[in-house]
């Protein structure tokens, strides 16, 4: 079988992981309504290409935070990468590195931060936070990520509790035995998610500005008061998701929150979106409605549990060469030249 | 089969309740398309959710007409519960009373107002009705039920004669016989619905305040025009239905009339809605676009169907907890947050 | 098998009917986009429903020309009613006579003029033209129909040439051998339609005013343009149609077109329209939008090929039925009350 | 099985042609949203058809750059005729002449131009042109075809690099061995497309235009600026097209861009379309909004793969009769009387 398109990846994983784990990437919250729905929006949203431009020298680099990335993919932060690939996210590591390109790990990672960095040293990584009831374990944790060169520290906003997964309920969903979320590993008691406190604030933004020095992220937004609210309190960057469609089922899809997520920030700090990214030319659109860099989640996993490491480079190559190529359909030689005259959004 | 949310009901009482029960409870007049439309209106509407805000604490309780109910939800008036299970409308007070919130018993219950309220001591119920020829019966229904300590009265309006319902035509339906609509008894021949009046006005109301002291709440209203009459007529509160979609077929559903009426209201009674409520951001949504309280009709039916008492307890929490997960993840602590912000309505 | 509503017929006749025959009466033009634009514009409309007003007393009567009818329904013209039953249009006449409506006969009936006169003396009847090259052929039938009581000439006007029914074609659709369109009987040969006159303009309508007293209706008109020549010209009625979706495919749904007709006739003709019939609501929604009544097509056929006479009676009885209640669900008590206020056209 | 209209092609083509040939002409880029989308918005635009004009004396007849053709329809260019039909591009020439229409072939051609023109002396037809790294061969294609008597220049914008075609990748696309693409041979190694110049632009419009006194035509355009761009650089016609979706996915469909192409134009230069049309109906709504002619790809391809030439034709012919029963319905009975009034755009 022929790895033509994500597509295929996605089919692939469907077929060889094992139930629970594929259910468990592919969930969404209630009627996964907006899982489905960050995919159509991107479908209604129609290209304006321009043609006769010279495209004989293609540039797609891009620059977030200030670090180069060969291309403005990165990978979201997901948890249980082991149920994917039994190197887990050091494979996950390994392939950002090796396109050239930011890995964002997450707090349920069933490898340490260490292990992570061990794997791939000098790759650009995130790393992701939520804030646990047990302050002191995640001030450890921030601690941690920037002692290991991670780079950006993305607080995930959306999920004061976990949204409701039918399949995960329905399976009973756990981790294996043989599977751990190291990074927590003697601070709590992982599944229930109880860790969690649902009782942040806009204010917590202060508390970790006085953990680090990294810049910091903030992702789960999806509206413009949010939006002003995380320029206001000084983070770095925004990432405009809804969790996979995992979280509040039927809020808005990302590309359509990005336009006003875009709009309210005029440019004060970068934004970023996730979900719903299927092809190159999402990536395109993205960028065209304001996104500086978008980021995979379950295409990533697909790809890890394809072959590993060296199948999640082919789900990014892929997706590069696909970018570059819409680039070049629609007019543009570089990053710098891609706009909203590119697209027209859909009376739908 | 794990119960996890509405439609596992549903799918059970398809399966197990015989035919030409199921088909009676699930009739839409015509085509369905309103039936329809009541659930296909809630997927249409997006959520505009608000982070990092304190939810920890969640207080979901709400009031309506002074009283305390433990979530915004309560039982719509359906007839025949015995159709459901064999202690009929007995189980149905049961369940709404242990789980705090507010039952609308039938005219057409298959128990008697006074064994519904021997059931259930001390609940909460109010009692539905529908003017018929005979304005004595009717008196009489009225006074027994607020000599039962009901505590609200419920005029159906949209019911001058029954809708079309191909299958119940088709099925020749009829309750069998060891049952009976027993607060009639005696009084009408009722499988023919001839008893009801097709010529009850808006004067009507002012009889109805002239035999009881109840509240009094007019269920069935879809429009500007007849919720300003509602109003000026002295009702207490407004039902927003459509009959489950089983009256007039091709009418509004249920939550986008809400909006004109709730406009048109201005706040001077409650209005709530009924009609396509299955999951708990779908009361969410009809909380932020102004209604009190939603009443549930064929979930409820089902719940019965599948444990009686218990069963129906068991839809009610897990509507009660989507309700309050759904308003946690849009950054809702209390009911008093919930707002029109925190919806768009679709231009579809 | 119970025949509860207008599919039902339908479903019979597709089933007991020659194929090449329901597939005459059911083609389309081309993709049979029109013919089924016809059904879902109507389900597109919705109703605001009134409630609380009387209806104890239903009056669905109303004139069309004059002439009293028993409700807002009457018989559309469609050729080659013995395709559907042995006895043909005289079975036609007598069901519109028994239910106290209008039926306009077609030229290409395959009774005589005369027979259908006999059949069913003192009905209200019409009678539709087409315009031949041989004109004194078209006179000749414009004077006979006068003559044997005909109320009203009906002049088509949207086939200058016969649409492309794809299954027509591939059928070699023609008449059975022992079928005549009687009425044309030595004057043409028929199945090419090829006598029809494509030179036809508005001034041919002067021509025909000449030789009768008959009100005439013109047929197929979609554009207020030419509802304003329809005007100007002295029509007494026009009827919105597209031919059943027979003719040009792709042009409006005639509900649709209705809205416009209506605007621009301000009341100076009678308007009626055809096409998508298949409930009582939809006549109610054709009445609020401006109709002084509809007519029906395909329904009446299968009427007719389920019981001939009785059939067509039983279609028009479901009709009827169907009509008044829906009135009654929406308030309204007689014709008079039908307005625009009682629908709201989609923004779809 | 009989011919009625283009979809009997199609379905024919499907079922007869080897799947690896079928494929490649069936093909679209990506998702294929595009390919399909330009079929669907013809769906979405409604005649507005007017009645009793006179329609018995039809001229259908137009010119495209002051050459007379039966009928605004010619046949695009498309690559590779001899995967469809042994004799290639020569029936396909001597089809288009005995329609008395134009043929664009097409570089990629499995006959040479000197071919087709021996094929059929005395047609009209204009040469595609992709400008290639080696100019010079660019050069000699555009005075051989000159020098044979084509009588325009048609050259593609669109296609700088080639779109990702999912199924040609699955199948490792390439020429059958004993097919070649003769005008090229020797010139370079073909089926990578690497030839293809990627840094063309609007500038080298004037390059060619020094090389020839043929009209320039150019094809792929879908903006109003890129319209306007045209005008300015001094082309002779513009072809709305988006290469059969086979390019840049999720770009507009063509007769939705030709809608605003022809606002910028002004009448400036002649504007064709391509893609989608699949009936008479078609073609007149294309004209109606402003199209001076249209151009078939894949049909023209299914009438060769049915029976060359013979099978061509017939598709041409079917076209043709749907186009002028379409606007003798619609109430034209010359090109000239065609134009928006007869079309409404859908809100959709």
């Amino acid at each position: 079988m022929a790895m033509v398109c994500l597509s295929d990846f996605e089919a692939y994983a469907k077929k060889y992981l094992p139930k629970i784990a594929w259910d468990y990437f592919a969930a969404g919250a209630d009627d996964c309504t907006t899982r489905d729905e960050n995919i159509l929006a991107y479908k209604r949203i129609r290209f304006r290409p321009r043609m006769l431009r010279d495209v004989s020298v293609m540039d797609i680099r891009t620059k977030i935070l200030g670090s180069e990335i060969s291309f403005p993919v990165g990978i979201a932060p997901t948890g249980f990468h082991q149920l994917a690939w039994p190197d887990g996210e050091k494979s996950t590591a390994r392939a950002a590195r090796a396109m050239n390109t930011c890995y964002i790990a997450s707090t349920y990672s069933t490898c340490t931060l260490e292990e992570i960095s061990a794997a791939a040293p000098g790759g650009l990584r995130w790393f992701q936070l939520y804030i646990h009831r047990n302050r002191a374990a995640s001030q450890q944790l921030v601690q941690r990520a920037e002692a290991l060169g991670f780079q950006g520290l993305v607080l995930t906003a959306d999920l004061p509790y976990t949204g409701k997964r039918r399949d995960d309920v329905r399976n009973g969903f756990r981790l294996p035995p043989h599977m751990k979320v190291k990074n927590l590993e003697g601070a709590f008691e992982v599944c229930k998610m109880s860790p969690l406190d649902p009782s942040v604030t806009w204010n917590d933004i202060y508390w970790l500005r006085s953990l680090t020095r990294l810049p910091i992220i903030i992702k789960g937004i999806l509206t413009r008061e949010d939006a002003e609210l995380a320029v206001r309190h000084g983070v770095q960057g925004i990432i405009v998701s809804n969790h996979g469609g995992r979280q509040l089922d039927e809020g808005p899809a990302t590309i359509d929150a990005l336009v006003e997520v875009v709009e309210a920030v005029r440019g004060r700090v970068e934004v970023y979106v996730d979900g719903g990214i299927r092809k190159g030319s999402d990536v395109l659109k993205a960028l065209a409605l304001g996104a500086k860099c978008v980021f995979i989640g379950r295409p990533a996993l697909w790809g890890l549990a394809y072959k590993g490491e060296e199948g999640l480079q082919d789900v990014l190559r892929i997706l590069q060469d696909e970018f570059r190529l819409s680039m070049a359909l629609a007019g543009c030689a570089s990053v710098s030249e891609i706009g909203q005259h590119l697209v027209q959004l859909s009376k739908l």
